[in-house]
This record gives C-alpha cells, sequence and structure tokens, in this order.
C-alpha cells in the first residue's frame, strides 16, 4: 500500500538532535505514536503512548493533591463575556486568545460565550456563592479540564490551542495561609518533576513583568531543556483579595467581621510531556523515566520458536506484572530481532528484557537499559527484584544526568555580553537593579526573558547585569518555549 | 449573616417524593453539594460530592476498558462543520444542537467550529489516516471528555448543555468482530449497572427511529427510576460500514483486498449519577450504593468531650481506612449528634458507626445502615469485617430492592388502554409489528416511547399492541428522562 511506509525505514528517520533540535523534537512524537496533527488549527491528537504518560502523570498527581486535602470538582468550559470582563488584568491578559462561541444550536447568542483559557473567573462567581464564614475555609479544590488558547503558532505538548491541565483555586481566611499554599504547591510541584518526571527544576518567584494575568505573586518551576532553553513547567500564583475584591467573594470571620478572602491558583498541563521529551530524550527516540513510563519494561523473546522460550518469557512477564511493573510482551513473529530492539528504544522504554534459549540454559535473562544502553544479566530466580532494582537505576540515573547538563549550562554573568552568551546554550545567573526597563532590554536584544528569583537570594554581585545601577535581585535569564 | 440560613432548617427541605418528584430531586441534589447551577444557560457545576460519585464511576469502567483491550486517547474539542457534515443522519441529528465558535481571538473564522457534541467524525478522520491493514486491527480507543449538546431544557446529570462521558469507538475487520464489540460492551455497561450501581437495567436493542444518528444498529440499557419512568443509562453501537464509507477508512485484508473496517461507538455519562439518584434515594435524601460512594462509613464519636471516645473514634477510622474503606470522621462540635444523624442520611452514606461511652465500655459500636435505618451492634475485635460485610449487605440491599420495585411495576400488555395505563408508573411489556407508525402513535398518545427490544424474544402473543396486525417483535415502552 502507498500509504503504508516499509516499517523498517522508519525507525531510522528521527534527525539528530545536534542537526536540527526542533525536527527532532517533531520526528520523535510522531514516530513514536505519541501524538498526531488534528485537523483544527493548533489543536493536537494524543495518542495511547502519549495519553498514557499523562494517565501516569495524573494519577500521582491526583494522589498529592488529595494527600494535601484539595477535592475535584468540575466547572463548566463556557464562560460569559462580562465574567471575563471582571478583573481588568485577567482580562487583558486572556481576551486576545479566547475562543468565542457566538452561535447555540439554530440561534445567535445575545452574549458571546468564551470556551475557558483558565478558569479563575467561574471558580470565583461560584466561591461568592459558596463561602459565608471562617467555618468554609479553607476552600481547597481542582478540576481536571481542557483549555484553550488561541495560539498563533504552536507545537504538540508544548504550545497547542487546545491543551490539557489540571488548575487548583483555593481560598483562604489570612494572607498567611494562602500564602502557604501558593509555596506549599510549588513544592508539590518540585517533588513531582525532580522524584516522578527525574526532571530538575529552579524554583523561585517571576518578576512582576511575567506575572500570570490578575496574581500579586506567581512562582514557577522551571526546567532547562536539552537545547539549552528554559520550559516554564509548573505555576503558583497568590493573588492576594485582588479576585476576591473584584468577584466580592467575603466571608464573616471568627472576629464577626466580613472580610475578603485570599485566594491562590496553580496549574500544570500536557507541557510536562513535552519537558519529558526534551530532556531526556536522544538520537535513538525517547527515554522515559519508569516512574511514567506506560510499558517499563519490553519483554523480547529471542529464537521464539525454539521449545520453552516463549512460555518461559510469558512466566517471567506475569512475575514482573504481579510485582506491579507494567510490561509488555513483544511476540511478534514479523518483525527481527534487531527491528524490535530499535523500536523500543526509539519509544523509551526504560528496560529491555531478552529471553533466549542460551540464556534459559544458563539460568539468566539479558537486560538492557535505555538511559545508558549498558547490557547485564540477571538470574533468573532473582528476576522480579533486578528488574525492578535496575528501573530505580534509571529512574536515579536520569534525574542524576539532568541535573549534571543543567548545572553546567547555568552561568552566573556580570554584564550583557556574558549574559548574551551563557542564554545561547543555557541560562544565565545575575544581579538585577528589577526594572521592567532592563528586563525588556535584555529580551529584545537575545529574545531571553526573566524565569524567576530563587528563593535563596544570596547575592553575587552589587550591580545589574543590564544598566549597572544598584542590584536587588538574583535572577535567572533564559531563552524560553 | 442573610446568606447564611440556620442550617439546623436545611436538612428538612427536601420535598417528598410523592407530592412533587422532580422537586424532590431538585432539592436532593442541591442540598446534599452534589451539583450547582452556573451562570451559563443549560450548564451545571459538579461540586466535591457529586463529582467524588463520578471519580469512582470512572475508576471502576476505566479498569473495566483496559480489561477488555482498550486504551485512552484525546481528540480535539472542535470539530471543523465540514467534517461534522461528512455522515448525512449524524448531522441531522446533532446539527439542531451544537454550540458554534465563529471567532479566534480577534479574528472571524473562516469556518465555524462545533464543540463536540460526541467525536465519531473526528475519530474517523484520524482512523482513516491511521488504519492501512489488517494488522493495525482492531483499533479499540477511548476518551474520557465533556460534550456539549445545546439543550432546551435541562436538569443538572440527567440533561444539561454540557456533561461529562466517555465515549469508545472501535474499529474492526469484520462485522461479526464488531457486532461482538457492540454486545460486549453492552455487556460491561450491564455488569457495572447491575454490580457497582446496584441498578437493574434492560438490555436490548433499540427500534429504528430510537436509534443513533448514523447507527446500523443501536442498543441499550433501560433503567427505572422511582417515578416509573426510564432513563437511558448507557449506549452502544454498530456502525456497520456507514462512517467507514463516509470518511474512506478503509484497509488491506488478508487476501489483499481494500476492504471498509466496521466500527462501533459506546458510551455513559454523568446521567448515571442522575439514574443513582432517582433509584436509591428516598425521603430523607440520597441512598449511595457503597461502590459508587466517596464516603462509605461515617464515624460519629458519642458525647466526645468524655475520655477515650475520639481516640477510639479515630482508631477505628484507622482501621477501617487500613482496611481500603472510605472513611469519615465527624468531630465537628458546632452542631449535635441528632444533626449530624439527619445530615449523613442526607447525603446517603451507606453506614453510620456510633462511637459513645456506652459502647466502648461494652466493647461495641452501634451501626446504622442507611438503606433500611436498621441498627445493630458490631463487636470491636470485630469491628472491620463487620462494618466490611454490612456495606456488602447494603450494596446487595439496594439492588434487590430496586429490582423488586422494577419488575414490580413493568406490565405485559396486550391493547392500548393497558399500554397507556402501564407507562403511568412504569413500563409496558407487549409485542409489536414493527412499524414507525404504531411507536409513533404511542408517543404521541401517551408521551411513552419504545425503550429496547430484550435479547429474549420469546413472544408474549400474535398481535401488535398498537394497529393489531401480526407481531414481530417485544419490546418495552415507557415514558422517559
Amino acid at each position: 500500500m502507498a500509504k503504508n511506509k516499509p516499517q523498517q525505514e522508519f525507525v531510522k528517520e528521527i534527525t539528530p538532535r545536534d542537526v536540527d533540535f526542533a525536527q527532532w523534537y517533531t520526528d520523535v512524537i510522531l514516530k513514536t505514536d505519541m501524538v498526531d496533527y488534528a485537523p483544527v488549527r493548533g489543536c493536537m491528537v494524543i495518542k495511547p503512548y502519549g495519553y498514557g504518560i499523562w494517565e501516569l502523570i495524573q494519577q500521582k498527581l491526583d494522589a498529592d493533591f488529595k494527600a494535601t486535602g484539595h477535592k475535584n470538582v468540575y466547572m463548566p468550559m463556557l464562560l460569559p463575556e462580562s465574567l471575563l470582563m471582571k478583573e481588568a488584568e485577567h482580562v487583558e491578559g486572556f481576551a486576545p486568545e479566547v475562543a468565542w462561541v457566538t452561535q447555540g444550536g439554530n440561534e445567535p447568542l445575545t452574549e458571546r460565550l468564551a470556551i475557558r483559557p483558565t478558569s479563575e473567573t467561574i471558580f470565583c462567581t461560584m466561591y461568592a456563592k459558596w463561602v459565608q464564614s471562617w467555618r468554609d475555609l479553607p476552600m481547597k479544590y481542582n478540576q481536571w479540564c481542557s483549555v484553550m488558547r488561541w495560539e498563533k503558532s504552536t507545537r504538540p505538548f508544548l504550545r497547542t490551542s487546545e491543551f490539557l491541565w489540571q488548575e487548583g483555586h483555593t481560598l483562604h481566611a489570612t494572607a498567611e495561609e494562602a500564602q502557604e499554599e501558593t509555596l506549599g504547591m510549588l513544592e508539590v510541584y518540585r517533588k513531582f518533576a525532580e522524584e516522578v518526571l527525574a526532571i530538575p527544576v529552579l524554583v523561585g518567584r517571576k518578576s512582576e513583568m511575567e506575572k500570570f494575568a490578575g496574581a500579586r505573586a506567581t512562582y514557577s518551576m522551571e526546567a532547562m531543556m536539552h537545547d539549552g532553553k528554559a520550559l516554564q513547567a509548573g505555576t503558583t500564583h497568590n493573588f492576594g483579595d485582588n479576585f476576591a475584591k473584584a468577584f466580592d467573594i467575603t466571608f464573616l470571620s471568627k472576629d464577626g467581621k466580613q472580610e475578603y478572602v485570599q485566594e491562590t491558583s496553580w496549574g500544570v498541563s500536557t507541557r510536562l510531556i513535552g519537558a519529558l521529551i526534551m530532556v531526556h530524550g536522544d538520537d535513538r527516540g525517547l527515554v522515559l523515566p519508569p516512574k511514567v513510563a506506560p510499558i517499563q519494561a519490553v519483554l523480547l523473546p529471542i529464537a521464539a520458536h525454539k521449545p520453552g522460550v516463549m512460555d518461559k518469557t510469558r512466566e517471567i512477564a506475569a512475575q514482573l506484572e504481579a510485582a506491579g511493573l507494567r510490561v509488555y510482551v513483544d511476540d511478534r513473529d514479523t518483525y527481527s530481532a534487531g527491528w524490535k530492539f530499535n523500536e523500543w528504544e526509539m519509544k523509551g522504554v526504560p528496560v529491555r528484557v531478552e529471553v533466549g534459549p542460551r540464556d534459559i540454559e544458563n539460568g539468566v535473562v539479558t537486560v538492557c537499559r535505555r538511559d545508558t544502553l549498558e547490557k547485564s544479566q540477571i538470574a533468573l530466580e532473582n528476576v522480579t527484584d533486578g528488574v525492578a532494582q535496575l528501573l530505580d537505576e534509571v529512574q536515579r540515573g536520569l534525574f542524576e544526568k539532568a541535573l549534571a547538563f543543567r548545572d553546567s549550562h547555568i552561568k552566573d554573568v556580570t554584564n550583557m555580553e556574558e549574559l548574551g552568551e551563557a542564554v545561547q546554550d543555557g541560562f544565565a545567573r545575575a544581579m538585577w537593579c528589577g526594572d521592567d526597563a532592563c528586563e525588556l532590554e535584555v529580551k529584545n536584544r537575545f529574545n531571553a526573558k526573566t524565569r524567576n528569583m530563587p528563593f535563596d537570594q544570596t547575592p553575587i554581585g552589587d550591580t545589574c547585569v543590564c544598566c549597572g545601577k544598584k542590584a536587588t535581585k538574583l535572577i535567572y535569564f533564559g531563552k524560553q518555549y
């Protein structure tokens, strides 16, 4: 068939990372069947292999949210224009990228409805109705949904008109509690990124220019991709009483006074999958951290026609599954072992287990870890623990490798020349006076933005990297996705 | 505060079922905090207590889908009008209730985009690209998402403009396999309804008039609500090659021929929560089957200030939790025990566990099951098994009660007078000639539609209940939600 190109060529068609990183990314996501383009501008179809990663991300984060006292809800996807207009900065930030519904069935609508670009306004509307007294606080809700932002240029997972995410929205009685929530959820995200996704992140506060539309303060975690660019992988916002005033959300305090609530929101999205790909992937394709790999170990029978090979393969698979591992037995007889090796390497499966007649005779299996491509043998009687341990090593190894890469690509800089050089292939760490003008100057000259200000503000100099005046902040700069 | 009405009155404000069933339903869903109205016509907000039920439904069904070889994907929510137009019956069925996006950011769109009312057209578009040969089949994908149908009159969970659902879409090489999938998923739904939701359902094939827009055959499960009306609680569709022809989805068969695929789809939605409420609820409020109850057992310390009571309550809660039960300790000191009893009964928690000083002395706890309100005692050393067993009994009891109710409200009828009477408070089972005209006649006279044709077609007569001509089908009639 014309549309069915020979699959042997398929796995060799990934552009090397250093030749063209953007093309490498596109090759990887399409050829590993994670995603496909949809016939709607800027929208993506998430295929089972990509969605399987998202399901694992959801499961783990959802458990973290519940363990920290949050509950899930579902808010409508359509927001009347008048709601979106209530908070001035917020509407200014989002209006240019809203998709508008103007017709329902056969009737034109009297008021346009926005497909939610984010849900602060509807949460606030409902919260104003639900909160009466201090007894109702804190109110800590989250939702998993899709949102729509009409983007001009798009790339699957990184920037698409529609994407999947979660958005937490919480109300608190005091500013202290709201700040504690804002930083607490940032820490939940950090731990998740580092311990589950194996992605080291820089956490800190965004500049005034880069904060969320309507927030008093925005915090982010910033990850470094293999090309040295930053990806803002998650944000938490402290709104103070900004939205509470716009939406009149008040409560009766313990002292019997009507007070405005303090509010936060926080979110991560399918961007995290983009980060996974660009942090861990290599020229052979994906490299998935075991904790979010839909398949953690692929079992390949070698000379499967020989007696005992298939039986032993299935027996091992059953043992691994019983131990809670996600495994797949590739028993297709239409492909060679070599071709299968390539395919599963491309798909980033953390561990390959080969089960061949000679290995069986010797009472072992041959295992190969995806991150280092190192082969070793595990005794059959120890196969479950052995594979589980190898997965732990891959998980840890990926984090350490990414951390070493990131740290070697962060440079302390003291002038614009050094800054411009550093952001060519990594981040610059610098002192800054805090003025928008300097931030804009860096953006205009180098196409690099401020990332965030770390919590440890120990100065590395006295003067602003840009204007030379007195510096007040330590901050990271980097180009971004 | 004016907006904070005394909560003691709150639990008494449920209209009795027999006075006004519709008002009872509205009272229950609002007063138990399952749902609230949204400021968008016909849309609902699902609050934590309602969403918690949906999460349990999702978890269990998703496991069933995966166990039967299905994988999850995510398709875009926006469908270009031209896609929706490709299958004639389908567009006719859905176009009148579509919400249309006509503007993206500041630019008017050149083609209108529909918010998906269902996703056959986008699945088919992608499938045409993905399927090449028989090796790619079957392709069995599902998605969990929200859909939009611009409804004129709406009721939370039962009929809203936006609702949450899952939609399975599968491709097969042969008509036999597609039919097997269509009936297989109907059986997955039936088991889920009966064993998890404790709702007995009638499964069978829908009439030509009532089938899905674009399907060759639609099957449904039909549940009877407490007012005798039907709720179509889930459907599976066999499309044959209908959509395959409209979207040109072909594959190279084993014999080397290009053939059209055979396709199915199937779905259930947040309607299931409406069914739960209307099947099991009573004049005190909700009654939840343990398997989908967000809280399975509520623990109430009695005279909590007395030494040892709170400690013992928490100890028991920890034991129940360790056994995998979902429990909640109500230690609020601002409400009386009696008020708490009422509240948790209203919320339908299957089992209440009272822990008081006298009980502790006697080495027991007092338990009360929500379905029968029977009280009994369980020895402290046996509390985990005792509560788990009671939950099993409630689960079984609810199903048996609903089954007895339903069966006593189905009448075999042989003429229109009997039919009209039977559908006043239940279903009519009747012989039917198979003509649309008779179906319409029943609909016009009694506002009752055909439900479905059971698989066991043993005739109960020879002549059509409406026209008196030769009957060919056994079918159920009933009014519907």
